[in-house]
């Protein structure tokens, strides 16, 4: 089996910490291959971004469907370009934002969500909506680090532990989602120290995709998300 | 006051209508200008086609800024990348889904959403809860004629008719709106036919525009629509 | 065009005030009239009072039915008789609630709601639900000073500043709506304090009207809020 | 124990069929009067009726107060006035509707509402959503018969009875509740041909109060429905 | 009319106290006879408790039904078995749950609940939403007193006193209901200290399966509470 | 890995037949045990049933924990005891509905379920809202076959069929859920029937199971789902 897990972003060591990220936890005979789109913002932050960024995932998966890929994963937490990715590919596609937070609802009554930036809980709380665990996500926090700090800034993971601590508490949850590709490394640790499940959307992401293949599931083709319509282009 | 309409796809003959349209309504001293993105999909019927065509919305809205505009419209019933403009303008951006169905809200206990492809209305569905008026929509039926075709064949405007009439029926509403930027010139004979306030988006979200412009009202700029951070490309 | 505003309660000066703001916003060719009932609770803060008030402003909108009126507005943010007037008028009928509440939608994510007493959060909240806006209303807050102190009492506009300011640091809101017809003169000044928009519903409502009339957009009378069936009183 | 039970509306002949249908189910030691108010629409169909009626109902219920009543009926489906009523009454205030539909909500998962006019079906899910059972309601249909003629048409009964049947297949639930105070003598037969139980709302209101009374449950002062402020009039 | 209330735990002092209390306020001419199950745990504080219990609230109702019981009241705040009791029974089951919440509703605007311990708070909201009242439920408390602490500890009657202070102070809300048969006692107190009505679902549910059984309304056997198939068991 | 399939009924060929549906799916090095309780209905149809099967469940359950498992799944479509069998495992327990209903999700736009008796549909629609999956959930149907003719009745596979074709017109859904496990092994000659993906919560539960072991995600200790506190018995 072959997925590609696609970084919405053009940082390439992020693209390279996902890449093993997802990988650790493929299951055998699952091959998994990461990359970024060849043009596009560093980082996403902001509704710009991600519409600047979402041709060229959506290329990516283009590129990924000549070359056989079994299913994908869209490894940015607001889930950019999800439903265009599953109109285009015949495998399943399963965005890191919608995986963490349907795994986390397996684990507890309710999960906190702790992410970079605060000006993007309103789309995080609109994604949370439309795939129904809304009334599950108790609070969206964010620790205020740019996406591309978390990885340069040694004080940035002590702010992701603190805002973490604060969701907990200030939530009364009993899970914990991270809002962010670049925050998957965390999990683990930070899952010991508060003595929580932490999930992490990339792990939980490519493993989903794996499930789906195995049991032989795919996208729907009948209705909203069979191919896109032939279209010319000016 | 100058307001920019913005058609997102690049149908000319589509452009022209439109902007005919939103002038039409316009109060007096202010001007209507409508431009397409340089490139992009001739029309838009699926989440490809918006993520293809969302990046040459925003561009024009950046152009826009440069030129002075005081507002601007976003004329597809998606309302692609409706808030990436609002992060990048000054001025208040209006979408035509946003406005017909809030507009509607006026008028009636509920409305009828009469759109083109069947399987746009999951998207519809997904604004329409995002806009708070969900409640208010009583349902979104598709007379399954392709965006162009509105424009080009004849028996396309009695099949938008028939699907109203039927929309109506089967919801038991008080209000249609109409759920393409191409019908909107079927409004005022629908209107008299079927006997209900018929809402087109197009003129309802220059007015709107044309109203925020007046009461100087403007996109919030404490929160999620600030102006994007400033980011690299690759 | 000729546009009633109907304010549901008798405190005169109330009624002027709201008067001039209204007519500072209308367009050219729209003449605003400014009306209270003739008897009637000199404010409304109690479900009693918009009992009492409520048949005084359905019969001021039956008068301006003979005398032709092409609109009106409900100058309460109890939008009091909303729909009883919608049912006896021919134009469109717009509550400064609904109007502001809706009106804040175009601006940001989420809006504080800003009113006098307390004991009115509940019904502004059912309100808010009825208009399809309770999911974007991100709290509802009182600066408990009777609607009629707003004009006499200097201490009054400091209290309603630092309430405001109190809810959109409590709410993280991105909009701030003005819960009464009274604080409508603060809007300005408030904005620009508080650096958010400051939605005021007169100035919204009478340039719905505005916008519903030049549209052509009138109640739909073909369910609920058609003409009353003809009725024997006791 | 001493209850009032307010028809809104000034047909005598409904306040003594309603008295007597109250009366017929109150306990031993509940006396049971029924009044209408002095002046008013001769039925309730329309938000104008409620408009009209509502002062009547609260007239009644302050003078009750003098009287020294231990509680109230509002006997409308539309549940006119029911908070005003709350504001003034030292003890409880109960709706018929409110009665009845959550009174349903012991009795199976779900119930269909069969009343009048359809023009007040908006108005019945708007109170439905208020009193928390929307999501049991799994329908409201119309009879289509006018309030009054439920009384003197003979054939009524008969649509009344096919009305119920349909709603049931249709909604596919389990109880059935009388969308109407006019309705309350139907309920055992219906009961009896339809195989579900049948909820009245004078029934129910009225041994509610009884048991509110009982439990020295009263209307809470401590905020919304604390009694009005005192108020001037013009 | 025989009412037979069950405690689904198997303490012998909370079951006497809890007969006495529905006794209290039963009717003339209603006998209230409470009983635990054979065995079971001694109190129900978990998911686990509840699996454990339910058998026996069952079989406690079918000796009833054998018994001729006209009504029956579970007795624990999760409302364990309820509807499997609905099935079994030919007349009305009330869980003390459900009849607290629905007559709070008849109280205030909305209420806050005081249960015992915090890890039964998201089942209390589960039930709160399948009753249709979670928008009246302001906020869910615990005092974290075990259960059969109520009865021993005479700390314990302080800490839930102060819980309940600080649930209507955090939540704003009017009523409050009491979250455990073991607090039935303290209504009265509380209500007198806290000026607020004190909800206790004991009396609540034993007066409403008396005002059911008196309006000759029982669980509808049409759908989903039809007597359960016949059986075989391994 | 060794996961532990507790079928909720005693119907040993049903066991049999989901343990070895499971064992089907179950990655390398993960070994498949399913059993029933030693006692209990032999199948489950209603909540009667399911008061009566849930200890038996839990029972299971802790043997496997004294068996050292590593997670497990509940296997009957109501997903009975499901939270009580989280607080006393320490590995992961997942119910086949949620599985089922969560995996849809990835799939398409809406899922229709289609289960085997009526009377289940108001249980299934409530675990759907707790699993936040009710917004997706576009409607629930019952071929109204008992449980345990699924497996001896020839005519029960062909109406299983046409419920699901009927199923996929009425709610326009795009992705088919089976109701019951004993459908398991219909699941891949109805999607290619139907031309829709179908999910089976039996796979759907194991491999999620699997999925999570893998990742070290386990039920949060920290709340609700913390060990049950020891308990007296009667």
């Amino acid at each position: 089996m072959r997925v590609l897990v696609v970084n919405p972003n053009t940082t390439a060591s992020m693209t390279t910490a996902i890449g093993a990220c997802a990988r650790a936890v493929a299951g055998p005979g699952v091959t998994v291959d990461a990359v970024s789109p060849v043009a596009g913002p560093v980082s996403i932050e902001s509704h710009h971004d991600e519409v600047m960024a979402a041709p060229g995932v959506v290329a990516r998966v283009l590129e990924g469907e000549l070359d056989g890929y079994d299913g994908y994963v869209v490894a940015c937490f607001g889930d950019p370009a999800l439903l265009a990715c599953r109109e285009v590919a015949r495998g399943p596609v399963v965005g890191i934002a919608e995986a963490a937070m349907r795994t986390a609802g397996y684990l507890g009554r309710s999960f906190s969500v702790v992410t970079t930036l605060a000006r993007t809980i309103g789309h995080s709380r609109d994604i949370a909506r439309s795939y129904g665990v809304d009334a599950l996500c108790a609070g969206i926090h964010a620790c205020e680090v740019p996406v591309v700090e978390l990885e340069t800034d040694p004080a940035a993971r002590a702010r992701v532990r603190d805002t973490c601590r604060r969701a907990l508490a200030a939530d009364g949850s009993e899970v914990l989602v991270l809002g962010c590709a670049g925050m998957a490394d965390l999990a683990d640790e930070l899952s010991v120290e508060l003595g929580v499940p932490v999930v992490d959307g990339v792990r939980a992401a490519v493993t989903t995709v794996e499930q789906l293949v195995r049991l032989g599931l795919r996208t729907s083709k009948v209705g909203e998300l069979a191919p896109p319509p032939v279209k010319a282009y000016a």
